[in-house]
């Protein structure tokens, strides 16, 4: 058993950093905050027994030796950035969880075969730079680190830049080493174990993703003596995209998932036609083939308003990942550590893209995952029992310790 | 005759302070380049002999003397705040066409009975500080002093420290003295003139307008594992409001306008359902009936949307001003003028809301408009021919000439 108390107080301690008026997190990925979160972690961990290590996309790898400690190690972690709204679970559960698994062995006096690995993942959110996930994505070989490092947020500073300004930017060359299994715990920030009133998920798949950066161009003129039929109006041919979108999003239920959660508009001004709009869309969909048919429907669709609307369209998709099905045997370990605790478990598939993801490109992976209250994340109110955050952490620690003794 | 030629040579000086890459110019309300701007203008009217006083609400007021100095003034001028991606005419060529009236009176050494007054009205575009004409509204008595001071920008900062901050936050009452009569030289803004082929626009009306502020309000969740139908998305609301307000402007045509120009999403992440936006609606026509029933289906079509959309709706009509119908006299003096040169004219309604809009509650008052190459303001490409804005110029100097002269 894991010591719930003890990380539930380092979970509460962590949500200090970044904490929001409304009782959320705000640490937004390579912000100063991130800095002093992944700081305070990393101080936990050398206080753990771990050495510590840093790779060229600030990941941060926290180690406990194993017996054999040339075997590939058992991975586990999670991220520790936030939303700009993010609340107090999502992604830190994964990184605490993992360090508890590590203080617990360390309290049973238990020693592994191979060693296990706490990492923390950089930029996991996309919500600063996107994509979502992208430093696992290099660790797995998906992306470049010259692609990584050179992510920009929407003031045009890079990953690159800024973990050298917040001293994460290591020196360990990006992946490229066996790793023995991985699993990361997780919140749902979904409704269906709580819904169900099941304790643990069993996370079988993930749902494959489509993201695109939309740029719409009219003209800018002004809202007074502009008549109406000689408007090229960006945000209304905007608006009925976010309107199709969620159309396609209702065509494809009850699995599908579309989004338009970002736009800016220029020039912003209350009596000015807006001239250009960028926008993004989030395509979510277990079946590939559905995924593809949603792609499909949003170029058409968003081709016909786009004419009709006298408007230019740039539309790409910069994200892109089929859907995952993870690892049957880390799967089985999940499953069989749910069961000897007694816990209620149902299989799953993941909403949310995970850095367990990528990781499952480059070795056995899987996940555990707990309930979040009314299944709310990416808010501030983003909550979830005690009770289940310790469930999750001695389902985490069984399935390492299966793994890990091998 | 004006100097054509000088008049176009200070406009394109002006056009230097806050000259934008597209050949446009952004000088918002109050910034340091407002402040080099105005800087200019003030040191030209002492060149030309004028005195300069700046009231409470950083109206500038540039006087040549009259004959009888006791009498009321004749008063012209406009803004020399612009939008962000704003042009080289929008209120400008309404300010230094009254100072090119007065440097032709110097040249021809002609003394008027009455003084004339060349005014820059603070803030008149709206966009940084809304609503518009907010300074020659307070000079009017339509909105007080308090209200005038402070209106805030997206940042906070009022009106009134932004006025200490750059130097203009004069001594001098504002409003509550007589004026003999008032013209205005502008940009048409709209295709009309050009279309007909006629020179000058004799402004007999404008039409009214209603400005909205709207905040929907949803839930923030993640746009993974969130199902379509447990969602409360702010911008998806607001992007049915968009499309809503279009069809409301279409249904007025051909002279409603109506306009989205602003939105906010918050948090704007791309892979979070939007929980909070905020937007503006612009309402125009000339008819206050018509305008009556725009908001009506506004708010009815919105409460719609939002319900279906399950989204709490704050709505605010925040600016409102109806119809204005000119002085006759001051219009027949711009008419006369126009003939007297041999210009093409014809009466116009102004689309867009002007500084003599106010300033019609407390004086006599005209306008007089000249095109715009394709209709187009509010867009750095806006443009206009010299022939155009000299004879916009000579017209203002007759209609002062003969309202001075009395
Ligand atoms: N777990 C999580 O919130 N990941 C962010 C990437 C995504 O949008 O799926
Ligand atoms: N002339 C002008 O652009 N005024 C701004 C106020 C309005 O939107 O009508």
């Amino acid at each position: 058993h894991v010591n719930g108390e003890r990380l539930w107080a380092s979970l509460m301690e962590l949500a200090k950093i970044g904490a929001t008026a409304k009782g959320g997190v705000c640490r937004l990925a390579l912000t100063d905050l991130d800095k002093q979160g992944r700081d305070l972690i990393v101080r936990w961990a050398r206080e753990a027994g771990c050495t510590v290590n840093v790779d060229k996309m600030g990941n941060v790898f926290m180690r406990r030796k194993g017996r054999n400690d040339a075997l590939p190690p058992v991975v586990t972690g999670s991220h520790a950035d936030s939303q700009p709204t993010g609340g107090r679970f999502d992604g830190i559960y994964g990184v605490l969880g993992g360090l508890e698994v590590i203080r617990t062995l360390n309290d049973l006096d238990i020693e592994t075969e191979h060693p296990i690995e706490t990492v923390i993942w950089t930029n996991e959110e996309g919500s600063r730079f996107a994509p979502a996930m992208v430093a696992s994505g290099v660790f797995a070989g998906v992306f470049t680190l010259e692609y990584g490092l050179s992510r920009k947020d929407v003031d045009g500073k890079t990953m690159g830049e800024e973990l050298e300004r917040i001293g994460y930017a290591g020196d360990l060359p990006v992946g490229g080493r066996p790793i023995h299994a991985a699993f990361e715990l997780h919140i749902e920030q979904g409704p269906i174990l709580e819904a169900e009133n099941k304790t643990i998920g069993v996370v079988t798949d993930a749902q494959g993703q489509r993201w695109y950066e939309i740029v719409l161009t009219g003209q800018e003129s002004h809202a007074g003596p502009t008549p109406m039929n000689r408007r090229r109006d960006g945000l209304l041919g905007a608006s009925r995209i976010v309107d199709l979108v969620n159309r396609i999003g209702l065509a494809h239920a009850p699995y599908a998932c579309a989004t338009v959660g970002m736009m800016q508009v220029y020039p912003n001004s209350r009596n000015v036609i807006p001239g250009r709009v960028f926008f993004t869309v989030d395509f979510r969909h277990p079946d590939d083939a559905v995924l593809k048919q949603m792609d499909a429907e949003l170029r058409e669709g968003a081709a016909k308003i786009v004419a009709d609307a006298k408007l230019e369209m740039a539309i790409e998709q910069i994200f892109y990942y089929a859907p995952i099905a993870f690892d049957k045997a880390c799967v089985n370990s999940v499953r069989a550590a749910a069961e000897r605790f007694g816990y209620s478990y149902r299989d799953i598939v993941s909403g949310a893209g995970h850095d367990a993801c990528y990781l499952s490109q480059v070795a056995p992976t899987s996940m555990v995952f707990v309930p979040c209250i009314d299944g709310i994340s990416h808010n501030e109110v983003e909550d979830a029992k005690p009770e289940w955050i310790e469930a999750g952490a001695n389902v985490l620690l069984h399935a390492i310790l299966e793994r890990a003794s091998e």
